[in-house]
């Protein structure tokens, strides 16, 4: 049996799990690797091969969402080939802009949306 | 100039960045690939090659750390070769136990701790 190479996904609490499901498929291209939908929604869902998880929330579990604290205590850094298109694809399914995608001072090329679950996104790439 | 390959990396806002860059390190055995401490912190690291970003919060920009939201938006899975060990190391360098490393119903073993940071760690790997 192969040792297991560390990995590490980012699991996002969600308000209404089946709609974001819909949400990140529309936005990003998502592929659905795994979804259960009996009793709460958990899914695996990958953006060209990098994955991550969604949950509907419970907070009596810890599991809180944006929309139910105010706020989101992670970012999710997505780095793309093309940030420009991407973030464009975001917008036009759902997302708002927090801040437009521009050459930035630390050398990346990078924008920041908002989803319609309180999650926010950075997109973008390094600049060579 | 080659394409890039897709990558999703949470960054955590945390309430002190240059305590949490410690903290990874001992609980994680994280190793820095860069950082920033000049205003506030900025840092990526990589936990045996998986790499994740922290930076300390400032809420007038959105990025609001548990500490100060009282609670987290998304959960970090850590997925590794030995997750025993590495709970163990985690809770020995600070980190509390939500709960045990123990076989689960739906074929993982894994464990989950919160950080001294307020962020939500779910260390496991698939049984098979």
């Amino acid at each position: 049996m192969p040792a297991q190479r560390p990995a590490l996904m980012p699991l996002l609490n969600v308000h209404d799990g089946a709609a974001a499901v819909e949400f990140y498929k529309a936005a990003f291209g998502a592929e659905v690797l795994f979804m259960i939908t009996e009793g709460s929604v958990v899914a695996n869902l990958a953006i060209g091969g990098a994955e991550f998880w969604l949950a509907d929330d419970s907070p009596q579990h810890h599991n809180f969402s944006p929309q139910g604290l105010g706020g989101s205590t992670v970012r999710l850094v997505l780095v793309v080939d093309d940030p420009d298109a991407l973030f464009a694809r975001a917008i036009a399914a759902g997302a708002q802009q927090v801040w437009p995608v521009e050459d930035q001072h630390y050398r990346w090329r990078m924008g920041r949306v908002v989803d319609p679950f309180g999650h926010h996104w950075e997109i973008g790439k390094p600049l060579r």
